[in-house]
């Protein structure tokens, strides 16, 4: 059902054609960043709006043949198709418009939603994470059609819920099954090792995000009239904190690793294999020290093993100088990475039920979800996979590595519940992009790089 | 020396003084409510001036021969004073026009600088804390004044950095020894058990003040990407907190009960007569259960035991929504009350020594001292607390029981090493005042008791 396209001659189709466009393509990006598109925030509702309307326009003047914003109960999703031929493939590409808080606002060297170019590098929030990314795809869709080699029929599904958890995706998906059928899912929001040493991510680990809110008195008191007799929120919930990890830093909630599967050591070895330089890894971090659960090695921890993790804290008084207050309420925001077999409702509920449960009497303690999402494997031997490895091969001159990453894409398994298709991460970005970081960024080399691959996955994928 | 000022003609003139005066005395303080002197914020340096003009002029209105203020490296000091007769004795009125700052500001049933009478009770920043006790002495000596009955000269030092542990207060009177010269300072800044049962706090807690701040990671991370492999530095600090006091309560820093004297069974027994209801305490906080350290009661836990307070917490993400960050830094505010025998100093270096003997190797830990105070106790067979406690039985109409405060006024052992003369302290707040909390009040019937009193130590002590 394939369709063969000259290889030489789409080649320097695409080279040429990516030559000539490559700063309208920048530009392009740059103007998708200017907008401040935090889906987290409620008072950036209308810059949502403005951004779903401009992934719209741009995925129109890509060359679709429609694109539509679909309203959903919180932010909208925008969907555009291009279908050359009923009978060919058909690759739905998914990403995200929306992007994490920028704060903390005062350690940005530049505005986060003022994008500059620096070393070679496009700092705003969003560049890697994912507006950079996304758009790679819309420029190589693009690139295809205006040239006349789109091999493949092509979907978009651009969603602004990604970076809180995709609380109405699940509702639009089991409800647009027929609009979003596809034979493989496309996306690009991960990160390679390097442009020298390409990777894609095989799995990436599910999410439990938890906020636990802890309260003693009634009201803020006077510590010198009132402390030593009533339980200080801060000193318990650092108490509670304290207990969710032993001295070797596994994780202490009962029931936790149920079902995790230990890698064999065949597995292990391979994972030893991949390039890590661990004196650059600290220095790069700026620690003295690495710290994690014992019996594991730094890329063991960060893939392959269940982490739990303190996003935030906050209790009493925050601001210049000293106040001697017993506060009211501490605040913690908690997430657990996992791993295949461990399933996020199961440990999201375990989560919750030991913060309610090692409550003092003291205090009351109300522990509740923020999101979750499953975690999610590619099998290598697909034949998806091996078209975004051929892909990889053809642009960069070596066979990708293929990794687990530590992050957490929850719609993955979403997709594949009421889709029933599997995933390819072509993911273009570095670790050291500062994703959800301050100085967040996008080398412009992946960028263009990324544009220049993709069309070799089309490419691949129809002729599979 | 004293002069005798002939008992019933003075109360009579003083009541009727009162009488007439009282509406205005009231729109005073309310006036001098509105000013928010907070001092702990350096945008709110041009009010604390303001305030210290405001105190200057009242000063002057009250008929003080002279009133100045006095710039230091901080916030300026006031001073006033009236003499009368070098040959008689001299009371220095010590008080803070600063406040503590106002935030959780959504909390406060109505604006902190918009004072308002409601249920008898002036609702505002500093109404007890201190501007509305200062300023009982205040009209108490515009009273005597006025009226040709002020038996003693007074001397009036309004400082304006008491909520940020004084700073620049020591250098002032060290080098103002002749003009602070006295017989006995009077502080209104404590409270009383009630107007039912007067009491004066005969001790006031000493404090050390510390900020620790934990450092992970250079740069806040992706909690996907490096959690796991690193230090997150909210659990750290969590776990250093909770390791500051063990399973009974007791503070388990190395050295911290040095030299604390037990109260003997004699002196629990006198604590325990005081009024104290478990039921009602309970019930005012909130709270299902108290909480504190195991083998003392409530009373004993806020008077006469050293305690150890997280007074505020913060790090990673504290906004809406999720955000997986692991975040480069967290910080307390954490706080130690302590009792006679306790130094602040060397209480503060071994906080500081403990925080940052236990960082393990993953972190760096930096602490810092905020600011300190040494206990102090008043004798209560000296010639002030003796004519203290006559007044407050003269208006009262029962002795005062003498009490030990939980609280701390630091500047208290200054003033006995600089001026080599006793405090005696007259509080007229009630505990349930909501100092350093939102919706702090003064009663108005205890703001009229207070300068209705206050006289009556200066003819007893004049007397004495």
């Amino acid at each position: 059902m394939g369709l063969q396209i000259p290889y030489i001659c789409a080649m320097s189709t695409w080279k040429d054609y990516q030559e000539k466009n490559k700063d309208r393509f920048l530009s392009e990006l740059l103007e998708l960043l200017r907008i401040p598109s935090v889906s987290a925030r409620s008072e950036h509702k209308p810059d949502m709006l403005r951004c779903a309307e401009a992934v719209r326009q741009r995925l129109l003047d890509a060359g679709v043949d429609k694109a539509e914003i679909y309203p959903t109960e919180g932010h909208p999703v925008v969907y555009g198709e291009k279908i050359v031929d009923p009978s060919r493939p058909t690759v739905l590409v998914y990403g995200h418009y929306d992007v994490q808080p920028a704060d903390p606002l005062d350690l940005w060297h530049s505005g986060p939603f003022e994008p500059i170019i620096k070393d070679g590098k496009i700092f705003a929030r969003g560049s890697a994470d994912d507006k950079g990314q996304f758009y790679m795809h819309v420029k190589a869709v693009e690139m295809m059609i205006r040239t006349g080699t789109l091999p493949t029929n092509i979907k978009f599904i651009i969603e602004g819920e990604e970076e809180i958890g995709s609380p109405n995706l699940a509702k639009f998906v089991s409800t647009h099954k027929e609009l979003l059928k596809a034979d493989v899912i496309l996306i690009s929001d991960t990160a390679m090792i390097s442009l020298d040493t390409p990777s894609i991510d095989i799995g990436v680990r599910g999410l439990s995000y938890i906020e636990v809110e802890v309260t003693g008195p009634n009201r803020d008191l006077h510590s010198g009239v009132y402390g030593g007799a009533v339980a200080n929120p801060i000193t318990i919930l650092a108490r509670m904190i304290a207990t969710c990890h032993d001295e070797n830093n596994h994780i202490t909630i009962p029931g936790f690793y149920d079902g995790v599967v230990e890698a064999t050591p065949a597995e292990r070895k391979l994972m030893a294999a991949a390039p890590y330089n661990e004196a650059e890894y600290i220095r790069d971090l700026g620690v003295k020290a690495l710290w994690g659960e014992k019996g594991y090695t730094t890329n063991e921890r960060t893939g392959i093993r269940p982490t739990l993790e303190l996003n935030g804290i906050w209790g009493g008084y925050t601001g210049e100088g000293a106040k001697t207050v017993l506060p009211s309420k501490a605040t913690a925001k908690i997430s657990a990475r996992l791993v295949p077999n461990q399933s996020s409702t199961v440990i999201t509920e375990k989560l919750l039920a030991y913060f309610r449960q090692i409550a003092p009497p003291g205090v009351t303690v109300k522990a509740e979800e923020h999101h979750g999402g499953e975690p999610y494997m590619t099998p290598i031997d697909s034949k998806a996979y091996q078209a975004a490895a051929k892909a990889i091969e053809a642009t960069f001159g070596k066979a990708p590595i293929p990794v687990r990453g530590g992050g957490s894409i929850p719609i993955c398994s979403l997709f594949e519940k009421y889709l029933g298709v599997k995933i390819v991460f072509m993911g273009f970005g570095l670790d050291s992009d500062n994703l959800h970081s301050p100085n967040e960024k996008f080398e412009l080399a992946n960028f263009y790089k990324g544009i220049e691959t993709i069309p070799y996955f089309h490419k691949f994928f129809a002729e599979g």
